[in-house]
């Protein structure tokens, strides 16, 4: 029989405590999501391959809701900003809730049929992810992006078509803060 | 088609920009969740039938998840502190998430079989409420309780029993602090 429980979250470092679990992702596993390969050689082997980020969860097969923290790292390579790898859901009549605890960052979603939005991340704000919309966080800032999502537990992820594809845009900085420009490696979907 | 959205909530006040939807409990719609009834009269004429708490939505039907703040004043009806009417979800495989922002309160569990169980609601406390557990929120502070919850949009409200029966415990003010205690006015269900 499941339980209640109070789950304390640390908003600053993103601790989840109890964790069920949790994984993290270094720089090089992430390889071919940024355009710069030389700088993405280079990001590896400079910062000792560095944590991009890292999810904690708090999950229950017996409970339909789950949620956890996400924590990126700050940084860049090649002017691009750490990311996520990105995904749709498994299942598409998830969606998802990403509300963001310390740092700042942006949301950059796209549909099925191509539509294209973000959403700043920032203290205080809840991102609406819709179901079946591709979403991907990117740490724009200097600080760590700590953010707490809730979403269905037998949502999946689905990680080929944005990995294999990329996503229509990129987000870069420009005059330092962030931009949102076309993906130039972006692979059209053959008819 | 549903957009991505970034959504607002302030942690103080439980404001939620944009909203979708909202209500507002006053205390006299609460007759008969509290054991004294001349206190809840004389609460209800004193107090100028005050707002026990309001809860404020943002839900869209084409979406799974759902989300939404609850702000409980603080006040007591003959020293039991000010409470949610408590309910089942109506579709009992879901559970949900109380994320509390702000103020103090205590969370009152039961599962069908009897259990019951407590969680402390405080700031960087993600209450995890299990599928097919009767919850009840209660302000044991001073200051305003201001939560997050997310839950499956179609869980549904089910708070016939909870309204007949009442729950097995009630929590009250002792020197200063709050107790959980049996509750003299429990139904037990008939065979």
């Amino acid at each position: 029989m499941l339980f209640p429980e109070g789950v304390a979250i640390d908003g600053k470092t993103g601790a989840v405590t109890p964790e069920t679990g949790r994984y993290v992702k270094r720089l090089s596993e992430l390889k071919g999501i940024y355009q710069d390969q030389a700088a993405f050689q280079r990001a590896v082997s400079d910062g000792n391959d560095p944590v991009a980020y890292e999810v904690i969860d708090y999950r229950n097969k017996e409970s339909d809701l789950s949620f956890g923290t996400t924590i990126m790292a700050p940084g860049q390579v090649g002017g691009e900003y750490f990311m996520t790898r990105g995904h749709y859901h498994e299942r598409p009549e998830c969606g998802e809730a990403y509300y963001t605890q310390s740092g700042e960052g942006l949301l950059l979603l796209e549909s099925r049929d191509g539509e294209v939005r973000t959403v700043e991340m920032k203290p205080g704000i809840c991102a609406f992810i819709p179901p079946d919309w591709a979403h991907r966080s990117i740490n724009t800032g200097k600080e760590k992006l700590v953010f707490v999502w809730f979403c269905a537990t037998d949502a999946g992820h689905d990680y080929g078509e944005i990995l294999t594809k990329g996503m229509r845009k990129i987000v870069v900085e420009r005059d330092g803060r962030y931009a949102v420009i076309d993906n130039p490696a972006y692979t059209k979907a053959s008819a």
